[in-house]
């Protein structure tokens, strides 16, 4: 599938070129011929002789950008200069810092932050340990952790080439829920190692948010972790995923007019992902759903399984899925399904597969960046479509919820996150869209709705104050 | 010894009062005679009949704050409102923030810094991984570790309430280098525990700062973490005291003209700060130097020490020091020395041991904030006196020397610190008072100096370059 000439991969080339000529008009055609787009086309200094142009081009890939630029190169009289990538531009140094709240001007400020003055906070909240989360950075911080063990699509890169993402999504919490969240990257992938650990720190945090951590350690992690900690742990590309997936599902629900407790649900992909969209699926009241890996339907008698573990997530699906007992291949369940949802791989359906599904199909095809059918033709005959994608309608992003669904763990000093929680964050993303805007191309809002953070933290919040009694 | 009332100790009081009698011109003096200080008068409303004004008062401590405010309530016609604590006003939801370093306006934004743009971020550095120092907050990010087990005079108060300090110690390293702190506490006090956990989270960090760990274990952690690291590992108590004594040792010995190599030190004291002042001098040419601690002078025949294990403090001490075998108090010890260094406990000399030293004698007297000799006595005889306090002349403070020492180590890329930066950072801290400027009233600069981190910082990497060849 072509994709788009994109800012993410965009750079700006210095260029020289005679003030006279004619090649500058040839430069937006060169770059619009090649596939490129021109966004931003500025001129830097000029002469009677030359003339001085930065050019901003978005391209499709690395390779792409390379080439335009060499094309640039070849326009008589052009020479090239320096070529600046925008998306590393903005990474140098880093996205995100601290800061203090106050200046430090003079030693009356200096006794107070720090010593002698601190002295008594300390003794305050030794004292009453509840005060840290009105007196410390506790009340507001979250801990990023990753191993480096999955991340993105890239697989496992360790923990320093993850830091960028980890900062992003720092930089994230920050923009969407005021949170101060900052990067833990670890250099271990031992499951016990990293439990001991991210108990150890912690004391500094009031949320801990687990990131691109491989399966199926991440479950263990977070069980182990949520058991041991009086703070909520989340695994956002788990529980995030889950919660945008359900709350798109309820409004795709609303457009083709079924029920959630009627429809058949069949979901590719049995990762860390799909396990806990599973899940929160079946807490909201799906009571047909059938799960499909690479092994094709999971059942209980298929021949991997009867010898899993029984603490196993393939095993826990085995059992609490396919009450049918639907075997076969992932095409042969999809005939007549309601509902399909793919957090799995490139091109697994053909567009006859979501023909032969039932009238109103929905599909969320989530593989990224290239999804488990072409949405275009998914959409030839299915109701409602959505992808991961940002060049589609209805995109699946979990930055729409884990920030939302922190700031409410947060300002309800909830010491724990549990599916209630996830349930009320996917509805209140739902209602976000109003009955008059619905629409099979709108079951999702934008990130940038500005209702959408707040919307999920009040739902997490009450929830949580719920669960407390609060 | 009195204290000064102290802006730490500061408390607002909201008073109303008739507007036509007496009672405003007693406030002062109400608070004056209780040996308060009136910092702030604010009429915040003002009628016919009545007035209401803010002040704000110094005390002493806590509780005579409360007596001064206890007295102000029994002023004829005066009633009491809130009491508000500026020191915690300060502290209100944590002193430190996370910020994004650009705005995330747009989709544009979005898919630069997050995905799918940092995608090519991460495989750059996956790919060179010393990339990692250009591309992301690496470069300029430094963990504040502590397990609150030694939290300035407080002792071993935990974790959390250690907070408050490592969040004060992150906005310092920012005041004062524009370094990029955060605070990590730790629940555990176990070292393998605690070596094991800043090992793994090294990859997000350019150096890590040990703080507020008790001694021994400071010294084991330390040192196992700077050979498993290749990122410096610096234990503020120790060496950032250490070099700030070093400096102003300089100085002094500067005042009454005596060479480093030729003058007799005694210290008093041999926990992490005084073990690493001592190692610090004897790197910097002290030769004749003994140790006393609660036991009196150590030596290797002491009863306590022939048994002591090889590998500890105080063994190393009793190797290392004393050359000419001197046995008995530190009383003793003290005669005819030319400095005395103390990192111990109040009130361990009076006025007559001061005068028993030599001519020119120099006495740090650090403990606090009860100095090992009231300054003003030891000022008697000795010709400089130096302390831990902010209320005498000569503060020896280890915000002079933390946040250069990291500006210079991270600016170097260095992987390690060693004696050769530190004593750097000493000279250099010292030289920052010129010539003209240098008295027994100050030997060290104010922590507001803004020549001395610039300074400090400049050394340490010219010094850390050197070690690297670079």
């Amino acid at each position: 599938m072509a994709t788009a000439p994109s800012v993410s991969y965009s750079m700006t080339v210095r260029l020289e070129l005679p003030a006279g000529g004619s090649s500058v008009s040839q430069i937006t055609t060169v770059v619009e011929s090649a596939g490129g787009h021109v966004t931003a086309l500025d001129v830097t200094a000029s002469g009677h002789e030359r003339l001085r142009i930065d050019v901003t081009i978005a391209a499709t890939s690395t390779d792409h950008a390379a080439a335009i630029v060499r094309q640039l190169g070849e326009i008589e009289g052009v020479s090239l200069g320096k070529v600046s990538d925008r998306t590393f531009l903005m990474h140098l140094g880093g996205k995100i810092e601290m800061s203090s709240k106050h200046p430090i001007r003079n030693r009356d400020d200096l006794s107070m932050i720090y010593t002698p003055g601190v002295a008594r906070v300390c003794t305050q909240i030794a004292e009453n340990p509840e005060d840290a989360r009105r007196l410390t950075i506790k009340r507001n911080s979250v801990a990023v952790v990753t191993d480096g063990s999955a991340v993105l699509g890239l697989g496992n890169i360790g923990p320093m080439a993850a830091l960028p993402v980890m900062e992003g999504k720092a930089a994230l919490f920050k923009r969407f829920a005021g949170i101060d969240a900052w990067p833990i990257c670890l250099d271990t992938q031992d499951t016990d190692a990293i439990v001991e650990i991210v108990k150890a720190m912690a004391p500094g945090f009031a949320g801990i948010n687990l990131e691109d951590i491989s399966a199926p350690r991440c479950f263990e992690i977070e069980e182990r972790l949520r058991e041991a900690l009086d703070i909520p742990v989340f695994h956002d590309d788990q529980h995030g995923t889950a919660i945008v997936v359900l709350a798109a599902l309820h409004n795709a629900l609303r457009v083709v007019g079924k029920d959630i407790g009627d429809v058949r649900v069949v979901m590719s992909g049995a990762g860390a992902a799909g396990t806990a969209i599973l899940k929160l699926l079946l807490a909201a009241g799906v009571k047909h759903a059938v799960v499909a890996d690479i092994h094709g339907v999971v059942h209980a008698e298929r021949a991997d399984l009867k010898d899993a573990d029984s603490g196993s997530a393939l095993r826990w699906i085995a059992d609490n899925t396919n009450p049918e007992g639907v075997t076969g291949t992932l095409k042969e369940a999809v005939v007549g399904a309601d509902v399909f949802i793919g957090v799995s791989a490139p091109n697994v359906l053909g567009g006859e597969d979501v023909a032969a599904m039932a009238d109103g199909a929905i599909v969320f095809a989530l593989a990224n960046p290239d999804p488990e059918i072409e949405p275009t033709v998914a959409r030839q005959t299915a109701a409602v479509v959505a992808t991961g994608r940002s060049d589609f309608p209805n995109q699946i992003n979990n930055v729409l919820v884990f920030p939302g669904v922190f700031r409410g763990l947060l300002d309800a000093h909830s010491r724990t996150v549990n599916d209630a929680m996830m349930l009320a964050a996917a509805r209140a993303l739902a209602d976000v869209v109003g009955e008059e805007e619905l629409n099979a191309n709108y079951i999702i809002p934008s990130v940038f709705n500005e209702k959408v953070s707040g919307a999920v933290a009040g739902a997490v919040r009450e929830a949580a104050r719920a669960a407390t009694g609060s």
